[in-house]
């Protein structure tokens, strides 16, 4: 196989990535200077070598614990649960949330195999037990079918632990449309209205 | 830096690749096996490492002269020039194409300083008076106001050399919806309207 062929095959593996980008992906690089090149090969590479995950949050990370986990300035009493370590990445972008994290590393899904022993509920039980000083675990796993049972199902596993269980809001997006939203949004964002102050 | 926004800004580079979506190739990537992010970065290198260009044609190649130039199968009587290597990619997928190609390596664009000579087109004419056997010289310039002008550009050096050159054809595309086609698009498809057989 050709180089050129090689890499196109290797990005169309890529999520979103059909063999028509993949394609055009491949002959951007080739016009570019080989140091460009190159540098993005071992950005890949480093992913592959300096890359683990932190053994308290479960998010990845170059050290262990990982740079959130050892922060102080982050608030030890707020706990997010998140499905994914790339959701981390999101909220952390809206600077409007200073707790720590937990990743599940997925969501339930009976028909996949995957029930609690696969994702990281133990951790998570464990973690609030051995002394922590957590007073408020949010609930941010996805606003899906499967993020609502995860989420119900945590609930029931974290009410005898004692602490504060909040879920992250669902409802209109912001920004969105009122008229092209799905009637299930709708419906969530009408039973969950608020009071509006004066 | 860490590994992790160093990959994602290495992919954000890339041509129709935001921050998000970077984000979201890095992070697909952490979830794969080692071995599959060390032969993208295999890939990467690879296409650094050993892909050069050919001589003759201009092609992206691992060898000089390239396969294409090289194929005894291939028709050395026709010769198709386009603006770009990926556009090879494009008509040879098509299957429709059996002879040569020539690669200009962009188009006429005197507003960022691309004249005649930046282009191949020096080693066209060269190409052609050099004893080769082209009888036909098809102009495969991107259907766009640059491409056209390149193409009359490349009409009048090439009218000299004594072979047939034509224009690939401009038109509604195949599947196309004539309704949302643009007018321009639809002036075309008028004019060079052919005769339908019985």
């Amino acid at each position: 196989v050709s180089a050129i062929d090689e890499l196109t095959a290797e990005f169309a593996k890529l999520p979103g990535i059909g063999r028509k980008t993949a394609t055009r992906l491949t002959y951007h690089l080739l016009k570019q200077p080989r140091a460009t090149v190159v540098q993005l090969a071992r950005a890949v590479q480093g992913v592959a070598d300096r890359v683990g995950s932190c053994s308290a949050c479960g998010n990845y990370s170059e050290s262990d614990p990982c740079v959130l986990c050892l922060d102080p300035k982050r608030d030890p009493r707020v706990l997010c649960v998140v499905e994914e370590a790339f959701d981390i990445e999101a909220i952390e972008q809206t600077g409007e949330f200073r707790g720590l994290y937990h990743v599940l590393g997925g969501h339930l899904s009976p028909l996949d195999g995957i029930g609690p022993d696969e994702l990281r509920i133990g951790a998570l039980t464990e973690r609030l037990n051995n002394g922590t000083r957590v007073e408020e675990v949010i609930v941010a796993t996805n606003p899906s079918m499967e993020g609502e049972v995860t989420a119900t199902y945590l609930r029931g596993v974290l009410a005898p632990v004692g602490v504060r269980i909040t879920r992250i809001a669902l409802g209109l997006p912001v920004g969105g449309d009122l008229g092209y939203a799905d009637k299930v949004t709708i419906a969530q964002a009408l039973s969950a209205r608020r009071e509006m102050s004066a």
